[in-house]
């Protein structure tokens, strides 16, 4: 008799945004007519640019013609690719990241989900809190994290980080003074900027994860798929800006956000041959070709695009224009005495609930207040509870809408 | 301290396809100038047709103006795709599929490889023998296998269902009469026409399947990637054209042979909610909305003009070509006295070597003799020692000159 993976089971709820998308729907169905402005997902609005139009274009008319056709690429992704993003990507910041240690995938999330595999069942994982859910899941999935503690909102054998305005939003790294020895983190995700606090992590505090990464022979896996939002070039945009970092950290990084490639699918993995004296490397590089066939060949030509002088100015515009959207979110925030964090080197803003409010309770409000839609911050993890995330991605003139429907109809 | 995943190390070698490249870059090296005939890799070549090059640049323009750019789409697959999928491919066989059943993803490969996932560690795993090894690798990675045992080539815990001359390559059911109440399998994965023997599976086999799943409580997965190349009818071309199969049985299928979307990257499974009350789909649908993020926007425009009437008729017309190339290498195998299955039904000859010669040895051989490359059986499963995969993927005068090649210079 077949049975299923009861690690699914251990899943605390549905996913975040389906309960949004729920609550939302009936919400509507109740209100018909109402003008509803979405806050919530963190879902690219704007068109592409036109290099990267014609870049995507090229790849379609290649297939057109039987000289330039292709079927099967690299598991890893193109060669031109793999070098375009060390050369373009990490060149910039005068790193060398050889093409070998970077994979091509069909996006970021699949990457943070999939990652996990190929490190055993032992491993203990320590996560931001609050944090973005695959992380958490896909951990849960697999059978590292034990069972949900309902009342404390926790897996029980997961490591939680953290954090809070006390820490200004960036964890301490994993020690639990509490455990005999110490209770230590094989493997730590972090995510900068992060989703959802917006927070960036600063140089020096980066440098003390890396320090204990190497001491305690962890891996860091650092998801950067916000860091084309930094403005403020004190901050790392690459994990491996840090001395160190090359031996410890995988790097999971994004077309999606930083070309408006959300629905496109297009992101990569830099796992360093001096991981664990190159297992990680060898392992994902068998991972990917056993799970994995290669990420869409017309699509890798519009990365090709994105990754040009030309597609990263044209890209980097758009960037700007979400960025005005957050500002114009936090204005409206200042206004109305709501205290907020992130969305100044990230797209998404970081909003105290008035009176430190259940988040999901004020989903509600807001909602039927202001007719906004947002994310409530417990969905990312207990220490979530008492904030919303909002997304500066949307069309400006909806986010001004929103704005204002906040300002003149919240009641707080 | 971080820990790999050791379940890795138990995979019995390279993937098969990496020794080949090995193997045929050796010889080119070796021999310099000589022009080498490529009948490995089952790789489409031919472009893609009209009206599919139509639906993807429609893909690509949507993403240019900010009134139909699209971003983040259902994990599950668009909804006007998974309608397409069900009442275009479907409904041609008076079958009734839910688009709630079907799950669209970025190509069968990842789906035959994550589908286990669902499934608890202890079930008992069957495979076809031979058979396309991702579906053993996968499970091996997972830690359903037990250990390689490299004198019979086999992995301990892995039910093998040989496929041999003596059965005409279709598999019996998986019982072992040597243990105690009979062993049975739990998760049976099935591929007609097979890959790499081209047999098809007749009703009166699949039925045996079926209804053994249905008194075992079993799952099929069923892939059924080649099943355009059936010209037969008799033939079923999907499962669900066996009564009960929709208790018992998840079908993966994919764009990529029957359109060219080898390097575009599409597939879509269907998990009926029948199958384990309805378990299997929620499970499924759950890892897709954690694991994954839908397939390219711009990709299923390309699966939704391969699904009408013009689209398929063009795609026909590829798959005619490629039959038509496995013609040439059928007649140029029987004017050499040379024994070989499939090629009929399917876009792969089962070719038996001179005198049943170690496949990896006879590689080498056609290699050094013809300038062939082919698939060694041995890469598939012990059952396939003796046999090398020759695919009709190609262009018509470069199959022509490999069988000429074949048939001039091999030696037996």
């Amino acid at each position: 008799m077949a049975k299923i993976n009861e690690n699914y089971d251990k899943l605390a709820a549905g996913y975040l945004f389906p309960e949004i998308t729920k609550r939302t729907k009936a919400f509507q169905a109740a209100n018909p007519g109402v003008q509803i402005y979405r806050l919530g997902i963190g879902n690219t609005t704007e068109p592409l640019p036109p290099s990267i139009i014609a870049g995507l274009k090229l790849g379609v008319e290649k297939l057109a013609n039987v000289g330039t056709y292709s079927g099967y690429g690299d598991e890893q992704g193109d060669e031109r690719l793999r070098k375009a993003i060390a050369e373009k990507h990490y060149g910039r910041y005068g790193l060398s990241i050889d093409p070998l240690e970077v994979f091509v995938s069909d996006g970021a999330k699949c990457d943070a989900a999939n990652i996990q595999q190929i490190f055993g069942l032992d491993n203990v994982v320590a996560v931001q809190d609050p944090a973005y859910p695959v992380y958490v899941d896909t951990n849960v999935a697999s059978g590292r994290t034990g069972t949900f503690d309902k009342e404390k909102g926790v897996y029980d054998e997961l490591f939680y980080m953290p954090c809070i305005e006390e820490n200004e939003f960036m964890p301490n790294t994993p020690c639990d003074p509490s455990k005999p020895a110490g209770w230590k983190a094989d493997l730590i995700y972090l995510c900068s900027p992060n989703n959802p606090t917006g927070a960036v992590m600063t140089r020096g505090k980066l440098r003390k994860f890396v320090n204990y990464a190497r001491l305690a022979e962890s891996v860091i896996i650092f998801d950067a798929a916000y860091s084309e939002f930094i403005k403020d070039s004190s901050f790392p945009k690459t994990i491996y800006e840090i001395e160190g970092a090359k031996e410890c950290a995988i790097e999971i990084q994004s077309f999606s956000k930083s070309a408006g490639f959300t629905g496109v699918r297009l992101g990569w993995s830099v796992v360093p041959k001096s991981v664990m004296g190159g297992k990680a490397n060898a392992l994902w590089n068998r991972r990917s070709t056993t799970f994995f066939n290669g990420a869409s060949n017309i699509v890798q030509e519009g990365g090709l695009a994105a990754l040009t002088d030309q597609g990263r100015f044209e890209c980097n515009q758009v960037i700007d224009y979400y960025m005005g959207n957050a500002e114009i979110i936090r204005k409206g925030l200042d206004a109305k005495g709501i205290r907020h964090f992130g969305g100044t080197n990230a797209p998404f803003i970081w909003m105290q609930t008035p009176g430190k409010m259940k988040s999901w309770d004020f989903f509600d409000k807001i909602l039927n207040e202001a007719h906004v839609v947002c994310t409530p911050g417990a969905g990312f993890g207990p220490s979530g509870e008492g904030y919303v995330r909002l997304s500066s991605f949307g069309h400006k003139e909806n986010i001004k809408k929103a704005v204002d429907s906040v300002v003149n109809n919240l009641k707080i």
